[in-house]
Formats: structure tokens, C-alpha cells, sequence
């Protein structure tokens, strides 16, 4: 790590603590995903309530309501009495401050043309693309320009070239676990358009329910989804959103395994003996699959799948494939009868047969079939898409037997793990022991938002803003990969993403608020800050008998977001105190945060007798006011010991000796999980006192 | 007003921000709107995860999936794993801990039966009601009844019987001025619902723009909506979510005048020569009407209105009526011939021809006509209910000539007017100056939240939590008028319809963050927090040239509040010092206030320095800052002439000397509004003031 560039970054975040002036990267602003060039210049193209944009193209009608949007933010941002209203086809404004040329209206599909170019000159502000899409990318990064000074606001001049990396720049949210109602998903559209994604993967069926209304077989909305779906014209409106910020819908119906909800609307479709009567409310792999011997299931499919095909317009249709653990099959003679008949050797050759029969549908209907790793089959033709979850080796055996291929593994944000390791995760990781035709077949990535430990409340803050540092990966050069840089301009996007009405930031204090009673939040506040709920799939075998779809999602492990922002600055100010000799370097700063957490408990205390939701956090708080406490004592001593005349503390060294027994004792305890949550700063914490006693 | 009270008050108030254990009221607990008779009883019935709800009568679909949200709304609340997920009707539970009763499924309509009685006892909650809308009154009753202590969550013991005192309490939202999205309609209708409301009064086109999907008259949506309208899909969906929650849709469709956006779609309906060709984007009363003297006129409001009264299943159809203010029909000679040929003598006439021909079309449709205090003509019969807005005298005169009638002066939420005004507005003012008869002849009111002002990131910090209080007057005996009560049982109301997702709280902070570019936020904040749009319609004409539709509507004056509690709870303590003899009541809290006050500028210029948003609100802050300075002065002077010795402070007198000139000159610029708000302490200030210099 870099001393020079730790150092801007405290800088930084104490600008925006103390919103100051946000200093500039000249190579990177504010932008998120950076951009593929930039050239920056010097002067700033000032901005008042007489800006105008006039599209030279009148063609695309999406393109006009999007730059209308763009209007609105812009005056939302700034206060300006903008006195352009809208931007409309047909309008002509001479001598327009932005002039937007994009000739063609771009077809939703793989491999569309999203390249733009933005200019920004004293008097000029002209954004080129080919098509509509290029230009509403271009917006975007426009509006991440906007900056202000005493004088008012401004954009900086600059040359920008840009075009994605990746073709295919996706997030899955599953709406089967729980329902996330229509303007959940639009809002999500919406912070996914700034991003520059243009993928959702929408998983919307499971064991625990299914989301779509079906004409064909109506008993799937009726009985198999507790009254929450999608009717097929809300379906249809979420498309048309969707449309017109150039993103695709590519829906999942997850067969032959995850389709519990399949089998409960209709029971000839499974292959137990006692198929499934109810929805499945607990998390984890189970049992019920689709009966790949039978005709029956492929009528079903073909009609189901058929109608689904009208409805999604996609190209692309997933049909998950995923964790078929083999029980069903096995536990039906007629199956193993039919194994035997056709010599279908095991488990995967029938998947493969099945996912076979079910390509020939799609097909049919005009569909190009894609499927999660274990769809990969050598029986399996090659024009199928691999979506590789498990390991990164299956993404390249996949393209290098002739697959396309997206990546999942790595950016699996319901595991709760920090954004720097989604944002290293590179879907092209041996460059050189690919050709250039397997590296064209890998399309790009998706991050995944599975939906067993999340809430319309709480779904917004697992997504944002980690998975903006993921949209960059699948846009920006595989070199824009500084970490301290990210970070920076992580925290101006996740702000910005409020404006679209994302509720990552705002629903923390109040999932608070309803912890306390309506109390004040600051002690709790101190103490989740630094908690993250367990990560991989350690919370739901945490808790005593498990988790319900109908369990309460509004705990602190559910207030607690990942990545918080304050354990991570307190890591990077110890890592820093550690590293200079003189142990000066945030000195400080450090003894702050421990002074306020070993007091922390005390205060906090009262709020939890008053509040029996929070009884399960006191070990937690407890364990951070002791860590914190000998934290203290390990800071002071390295301090002193280095900073002030040691001989004089000598006769109260005793106030600094620290006891190694306890200490260990003090860590370990700490680091239990609590409440299924995990102080993130215990780490830290430990450094200093290791340093201390060495 | 009374001592101890007030002391109760500031106690309560004290309690609630350090989050301990709320004390209670026992006669109002934290229910709002209070229900007609509560016996409370001495102990507590506990809940764990054992919790149950059974309902015995099987019939009402909806009442199931209202205590199924009942179920989450608590385990939300308590983070109980409750082992419940479901209530439905082929469930059988044997023992539930809460049994409900409501045998009858009540059809939406006006007059509906809407009691209910619970009893809480030690082992057993009962619920019993006639009806199923009286089941879903008592559940909301029941959760605002849940308490904690040290040992868990409990619901007192209890005995309630409620009915509502008025029939139709309802609230208008106005889509017109600015859309509002499907979600803001359903989390308000959940806001209702919690607050025993049943009507909303759905204000769906005005001059500037038409809400509503036709496919009789496409051209209403396609071109007169900018986009922004529900289909008939969606209006069926909210319809049916408000079914659900037991309250009913009354559409209003304004004629002849506020009527721009019909006219825009079809010009032959305008009376003018030159009909607008668009839509209009200010604030205000308009020109445009409809032509009362086209036979055109009526059959396409027959067809409209036919089209329209089978979307909207509620028997009562608004039909506005209001502020015609006659220009359009003067200015075409075919009207005034018109009016000449039928005897029509005036404008009131003419609009009262008109309306009994819309009577005549309504009636023929099924539905009851109801109108803005403007359609009251003698010519009209007494089968139509008038809505009384301008003048409490108009609810007295209509129910006196016969005619049934709401209130809604008085509840004009888009006034920013604090609480109590509209809390202790009481529809039944003189009630010995009206019969029984004529007294039954009051309906109810509605709270009114036109759109001008409020976008969907601001419109719940408008409608809540004071709408809560205004339904408490339409629902509570008479006699529930005390102040302190009131704002206690608001701020816990405010606070626990956050639950339903509105956003009147979580918004602000989330707003005074794009007004600092994610800055900190606490100056600014503590700045709005005294600071309130200005009141009735000056909010327009202070603004130079005008609001218009697509003006920025996310400046401090959107930010800040009405009825701001910092200010509020300021001058009750203010008035209390002053009313304490010695001076001393409240000295150091007051003091703290002003000192913060007096400090805030200083901080807050460097934020308003970098974001040039919050440069119109600057004077704002200076004045606050001098005005805590002299009120510093003031309360100093006041506190140590009457508890020090004061000839010891006599040499340092002049310090506590105060330049009357100079004060008048101080509260006088502070008193002028500033970007379009006020300063809410100002008064308390001066009183503080003019009491040091007595």
C-alpha cells in the first residue's frame, strides 16, 4: 500500500466528512464505472437556470424522456429554476447548451452499440453515440460531472471516450424467497441505468414461490404464491422501464430442481410419490424436482415456456438448472426405470436429457437457452449460455469448449462480503491461457441478490453501492482497479443513488429508530457501525432452528449493512499508525473511536432494557467496550512509549501492562459471532495490542 | 394551560428522546385516534413466539390477509420468531391467543358499520366486531397497543369499544399537480388504514395534467398526461388495496373549470375562441372551461363519466365544481347568446345548468353526485353532497337547506399549518344551532393534499404525521381535544408509520444531504429544524416569477417541515420560563438552544460555501444567529436578576444592556421570509426579549 495515497484518502474523507470541497482525481472524478478515455481540461463550463438540451435526432421517443429526466435531477441537485421543461421531439432549440446526436434507435439485445462520446467545452456541451442506448450511457456519465464552487455549478471541461468492456452487465434479484413489489424493482432499474448495467436477471420462481401470472396454467400465481406476484401487465410495465433505460429483462424459471412452486400449483409435475402440497418456508437445497420422465412435464413446459416467451421479449431465457440434488429422481421407480431404458448412466446424463428436451422448446419459441454451471454437459450443443457460479475454472472450461459464459462467481453480494473483493474479482483472470475467440465468448458478469435475508427494506442496502463497484468492473478497463480510488468515488455514487430513490442509506436509521422504540439512536448507531451481519451462508445455521420466509428481517444483523464504512476507515487508520515508526499517524483519530466504544456499552445499556429486540445485541456491545478498553491501553503505551519521555510514565507502566491471558481471552470472545453478527474491528484491535506486548 | 401538564410533557418528551420506557397516559395510552371508551386494567398479557390469531368466521378473504400483515408488523417490531406465518381461513387454531369475530363482510360503501370491542385479559385477546372493516379497525387499535419492558413485550390489559364518530373521514391527494406513482397511493392508503380512515378523495386531473387511462377518450392520457397516468390496471389494483384496508376511492373529475387538461385532449370541450393547445405548467386559477352550452359537452361526459363510473365501483362521484372563475364563458358569444335564449342570469346559474345536467348523467350511472362548495345553488336538488372548503358557514348552510356535506375547511394540509389548528377544527362547531337532523347531515371531513408543492419525495412529510391528528377529530368523541396529549400520542404515531414505508421522517435527513453534496449535515439541520415553508399560498408569489411543474422542489423549503418540533417544543419552553417566577424553569435547556443557535452560522457557511444551493438560505441563518445572540442576552438578564446575586453582576451590566432599536430591527428582519420559509422561534424570542427590557 501506498503511504502517499492512504494519505489523500484520509484527506478525502475528511473533506466529505466536513463537506468541504470534494478534491478531484484528475484521472478518475467522480465517475462511476470510469469511463474507457477521459481528457480533462483545465476551465469549467458553468451552468445556470438557461441550460438547454436539444437532441438533433428525433427519432428515439425513450431517449427525449430520459434526457427529460436528466433535466429534472439536475435541477433537483442544484436548486436551478431550469426553465426547459422538457425535451421533446418536437421542439427545436436553437443554440442549445447540450446538443445530444444519436441516430438509431438500438434493438434490446446482446452485443448492442453503447458507445458514446461527451465533449464538454467553455460555451458547448455535445454527447455523440450511434444509438439512443450510447447516449443515455453518456447522460449518465454527464451527470456525474456535475461539480460545484462558491461561484455556482459547473461542469469540468473534458473529452470523453467511452464503451463497455463487457456486453453483458447484469443483477439477478430473486423475487421468490421474498416478494419485492413493482417499485422495488424499478427503482433498482433506475440506480442500475446510472451504473451503466444493462442486465437484470430476474429469478421468479423457487422453492418458496412463484412471481408471475400465467393465463396458461393460472394455478402458479393462485396457489403457489401467497397473493404476491407479477400480473402479466405490471410484467409488462417493469419491461417498458426497463426498456427504456437500455436494460434487458432475462427471466429465470428455475427447472427441473429450486421448483417446489411449479409442483404445488401442479403435482403431476413432480417426481416424488408424495409431491410437495405446500410452499417450501425455509431456506437451503431441496428435495422437489420436475419429473424428466414423463411427457407431461415437457406439454407443460413447452405451453408454459411458450407463453413466458411472449411475455419476456428477451433473446435470452434462463432456466436455472442448478443444485439438483438427486433425491426426487431417485425416489421414483418409474424414473429409474426410464434411466435404464434409455441408459442414462447417472444424475447429470438425465439433467442433460431433460435440459435437452427443454432447449428444444425454447428454441421453438424462439429463445436461446441459458443455465447456471451445472447445465454444463458434454451432451449439451454449444449454442447454450453457461452462467458460472461455483468456480472460475467453469467459466473457462466453458468457453474454452466453445460456450459463451457470464460470470457470477465472486459477485455474489447476498454473501455479505466487502466491495474491494467483488471488485477484484476479474472475470478474464489468465488472459494469456485464453485465445481471443474463448475471451469473446466470455459476455461479462452478473452480481447476485438472493432473497432469503432480505426485505423491500432492506434489499436496496445489500445491493448499493457494492454492486457499482461490480457495474465497473464489467464496464471500465481491467486496470482501473485502484482500491483507495474506488472507494472514494463509491461513497459520491452511493450519495447519488439517492436521488433515484434507493433506500440504502436512509432505511439504516430508521431500522434503527424501530429498534430503539423511537429512542435516540446514537449508542446503537455507534455500535452497528462497526457490525456486519455473518457472511457466506453462516446466519441462517446461526440461529437456533433456522430462519422462515415469514421471520422477522428487521433485526440488527438486518440494520447492519456490508463493508461499513467505519470499520473499514478504523482498519486503515491502525494499519497506518502501525506503519510509522514514530507511532504518530492518527493517533488520535483512533483513541476517539475506542474512548467512544469502551463508553459506548454504558449508554447503550438503558436503550436495550427498554427495548427487548435488541436483549440478543448486549454480548456484542459488551465484548467491544472490553476490546476496546485494552485497545486503549495498547494505543497509549505505543503512543507514549514513543512520544513523550518513557521514564516518566515508568512508575505507572503499570496503567499500560496488559495481561496476554486476558487478552487473548477478550479477542476470542469478540470474535464469536453474536446475534449472527461480527465486530470488524476486532482485527484491528488486535493488531495494536500484539504490537504493544511484542 | 396547565403546570403540570406541561411538566408531564417536557418529561415525556425527555424520555422519549433518551429512549427510556415511555410512560403512559392511562386514559389515552399511545392510541390515536382514541378510541370511545377504554377501561384499562391493571396487568400485562405477554407475548412470545407462541403468539396466535385465529379468526372464527371464515368468510372475509381480506380480513385473513390483514391479520397476516398484523402477524409481520409485529414480528417486525419485536424481532419474535413467531411461529404463525399465515392466517387463513382453512386453518383451525386451537387455543390462539387472539381470537377475532366478524362475522359479516362489509361492503365499502358510506354508512358503514366499522365497530368494534377488544379485550385483552391475561391469557386471551378477543376481538369482536360486526363487520370485517370493524376487525381491521380493532387490529390497528391492538398494535398501537403493544408495550415493552425489561422482561419482553406486552399488550396491557384492557377493554375498548370503538366506533367512529364520523362516517366518511377522508384524505385528497391531488395527482394532478404532480404525479404521484402507484407506491405513494398504497403506502399512504396503509397510513390511512392505521389511522382508521376510509376515504380517499382521489383528485385525478386539473389544469396541468389528467391522471387517468381512457379508452373510451385515448386522448386524454395521451395527450394531457406528459406520461405520467395509471392504467385502468392499476386503478383497479389500488382500488382493491384500499378495499382491502376498508377504505373507499371517490374519484373527482373537476368540471367545468380547473378542466385545461380535458380541453388540451379534446379542444371542441373548451368554451374559449382559442382553446389551449397545452397543458398548463403554473400555479393558480385558470381560465379554461368546459362548455356548458355544447350538447357535445354532455355526451362526452356521458360516455367519460359512464366509462369511468364502472372503473370506480364507490357510489359517490366528485365532480370539483369549484373556483370557475367565468372568463372563458364570457369571452364566447355563443354561451352568452346561450345564456340570454335560457333566462341563465349569471355565471352561478349557468355552472348550476350545467351541474344538473352532470346530475342528470351521474344519476344515470349510478352514482351520487358530490361537489366543492361551489355547486350549492338553489337551482340544484338535495340529492348531491357538497364538500365545504372555503367557509365552516357553507357546512352549516348546506346541511340546513338539506344537503349532506363534508368539511374540509380547516384541514387544508397544504397550508403548512401546525397540528393543533387542524386538530381542534371541529366539524360540528355550533351544535346547538343545528337540529339532529341536520347534525346527521355532516358526514365527516377530509384533509386535503393538493399537489402543487410536493413531489413523491416529499408528499408524506405533508400528508403525515398530521393527518394523523386530523383523523383522531374525525374519529374520537368531541371531547378528546388536549394539546399535550395530542403531540405526545403524534410523535409516537409519526413514528410507527414509518412501519408502512412512508417516508415523512426517513426523507429529511436524506434531503438535507443532496443540499450539502453529502456533506455533514448537522448545521444545515440544525438550521431547518426552526425553519417552515411560509404558510397559506405566499410560497408563489415569493418566489420571483412563479413555481412551475418541473421547478426544482428539492430546496430547504421542501426539506423543512411543518409544525417543526425543535421550534415547537422551544416556545412551550419559552413560555414556560416566562411563566415561572423565579426564572429558572427550563433556564439551561433554553439557554443550550440559543447557544447552538448563536454558534450554527459559523459552521454553516463553509457547507454553503460548497454547494450552491443553500446560498438563498444564508440570511436565514445570520438572522438566526443574531436574533440567539440578543435572546442570549435576554434570558441571561432575566435568569441572574432573579437567582445571583445581582449587585455583583452590576459592574458587568452593560453586558445584559439591550438596544431596543437595534432588537426591533433584528426580529423584524428575522420575521421576513427567506427563500420562501420562516423562522418558527422568532416569537418566542421576542417574548423573551421584551420581557428582559420590561
Amino acid at each position: 500500500m501506498n503511504f502517499h495515497k492512504k494519505a489523500l484518502f484520509i484527506v478525502l474523507i475528511i473533506s466529505l466528512l466536513f463537506s468541504m470541497a470534494i478534491a478531484e482525481n484528475p484521472s478518475t472524478l467522480n465517475l462511476m464505472p470510469v469511463p474507457q478515455q477521459i481528457i480533462p481540461k483545465e476551465d469549467k463550463h458553468r451552468i445556470d437556470e438557461n441550460f438547454t438540451i436539444d437532441i438533433e435526432s428525433k427519432s428515439s421517443e425513450r431517449l427525449h424522456n430520459y434526457a427529460t429526466r436528466v433535466l429534472r435531477r439536475l435541477t433537483n441537485r442544484t436548486g436551478l429554476f431550469i426553465k426547459q421543461g422538457f425535451v421533446k421531439p418536437e421542439q427545436e432549440i436553437e443554440g442549445a447548451t447540450m446538443v445530444i446526436t444519436a441516430p438509431k434507435t438500438q434493438k434490446l439485445q446482446m452485443r448492442m452499440d453503447e458507445e458514446y462520446a461527451l465533449s464538454i467545452n467553455e460555451d458547448k456541451i455535445l454527447l455523440t453515440a450511434s444509438t439512443d442506448i450510447g447516449a443515455m450511457r453518456g447522460l449518465e456519465t454527464f451527470l456525474q460531472l456535475l461539480e460545484a464552487d462558491q461561484e455556482g455549478y459547473y461542469f469540468p471541461q473534458i473529452e470523453i471516450q467511452d464503451e463497455p468492456r463487457f456486453d453483458w452487465r447484469g443483477l439477478l434479484i430473486d423475487v421468490s424467497r421474498h416478494f419485492e413489489p413493482v417499485h422495488v424493482i424499478k427503482r433498482n432499474l433506475d440506480g442500475m441505468a446510472a451504473m451503466k448495467m444493462n442486465v437484470l436477471h430476474w429469478h421468479l420462481c423457487d422453492d418458496q414461490g412463484f412471481r408471475v401470472e400465467s393465463k396458461t396454467y393460472p394455478k402458479i400465481h393462485e396457489e403457489a404464491s401467497d397473493g404476491n406476484y407479477y400480473t402479466q401487465e405490471q410484467i409488462k410495465d417493469i419491461i417498458e422501464y426497463a426498456r427504456d433505460r437500455g436494460i434487458r429483462i432475462v427471466p429465470e424459471f428455475d427447472v427441473p430442481s429450486h421448483a417446489t412452486s411449479f409442483i404445488v400449483a401442479y403435482p403431476e409435475l413432480g417426481s416424488q410419490p408424495n409431491p410437495p402440497e405446500k410452499l417450501i418456508r425455509t431456506w437451503g437445497i431441496k428435495d422437489p424436482s420436475l419429473n424428466p420422465a414423463k411427457e407431461f412435464t415437457y406439454q407443460f413446459l413447452d405451453k408454459f415456456f411458450g407463453e413466458m416467451a411472449d411475455l419476456f421479449p428477451d433473446n435470452y431465457f434462463h432456466i436455472g438448472g442448478d443444485e439438483n440434488n438427486g433425491v426426487a429422481w431417485k425416489s421414483n421407480p418409474d424414473i429409474q426405470k426410464f434411466m435404464n431404458e434409455n441408459n442414462i448412466p447417472d444424475k447429470h446424463a438425465l439433467q442433460a436429457y431433460f435440459n435437452n428436451r427443454v432447449l428444444k422448446i425454447l428454441t421453438k419459441h424462439g429463445k436461446k437457452m441459458i443455465g447456471w454451471e451445472e447445465i454444463l454437459h458434454e451432451d449439451m450443443p454449444q449454442n447454450i449460455v453457461i452462467q458460472a457460479w461455483r468456480s472460475k475454472k467453469t467459466l473457462e472450461k466453458a468457453v474454452k469448449s466453445g460456450y459463451q459464459a457470464i460470470l457470477s462467481r465472486g459477485y455474489y453480494i447476498d454473501l455479505i462480503k466487502p466491495t474491494y473483493k467483488h471488485y477484484l474479482n476479474e472475470p478474464i483472470e489468465n488472459p494469456d491461457s485464453l485465445s481471443r475467440e474463448e475471451k469473446d465468448l466470455i459476455l461479462g458478469g452478473e452480481a447476485t441478490m438472493w432473497g432469503e435475508f432480505v426485505t423491500e427494506e432492506t434489499i436496496d442496502s445489500r445491493i448499493w453501492p457494492r454492486t457499482a463497484a461490480i457495474a465497473e468492473r464489467f464496464w471500465s478497463p481491467a486496470n482501473i482497479r485502484d482500491l483507495d480510488d474506488m472507494y472514494r468515488r463509491l461513497e459520491m455514487t452511493s450519495y447519488r443513488l439517492e436521488e433515484l430513490g434507493l433506500t440504502h442509506r436512509k432505511n439504516y436509521p430508521m431500522l434503527l429508530r424501530r429498534l430503539t422504540r423511537n429512542g435516540n439512536i446514537t449508542p446503537l448507531r455507534n455500535l452497528v457501525d462497526v457490525l456486519e451481519p455473518v457472511k457466506i451462508y453462516r446466519r441462517n445455521s446461526l440461529k437456533e432452528g433456522g430462519y422462515y420466509q415469514y421471520s422477522p428481517y428487521s433485526r440488527v444483523v438486518d440494520a447492519a449493512r456490508p463493508d461499513q464504512k467505519v470499520a473499514r476507515e478504523f482498519n486503515n487508520m491502525v494499519d497506518e499508525f502501525l506503519q510509522d515508526a514514530n507511532y504518530q499517524t492518527n493517533y488520535k483519530k483512533i483513541k476517539k473511536h475506542l474512548k467512544k466504544w469502551d463508553q459506548n456499552h454504558e449508554k447503550l445499556q438503558p436503550i436495550i432494557a427498554s427495548s427487548p429486540i435488541l436483549k440478543e445485541i448486549e454480548p456484542a456491545s459488551a465484548n467491544l467496550e472490553q476490546l476496546a478498553k485494552i485497545g486503549c491501553k495498547a494505543l497509549d503505551k505505543l503512543y507514549k512509549k514513543h512520544n513523550v519521555n518513557w521514564l516518566k510514565y515508568q512508575f505507572v507502566k503499570g496503567r499500560y501492562s496488559i495481561d496476554e491471558q486476558k487478552v487473548e481471552a477478550a479477542i476470542q470472545q469478540a470474535s464469536q459471532p453474536v446475534a449472527q453478527t461480527e465486530i470488524m474491528v476486532v482485527s484491528a484491535i488486535e493488531k495494536l495490542i500484539n504490537e504493544a506486548v511484542k
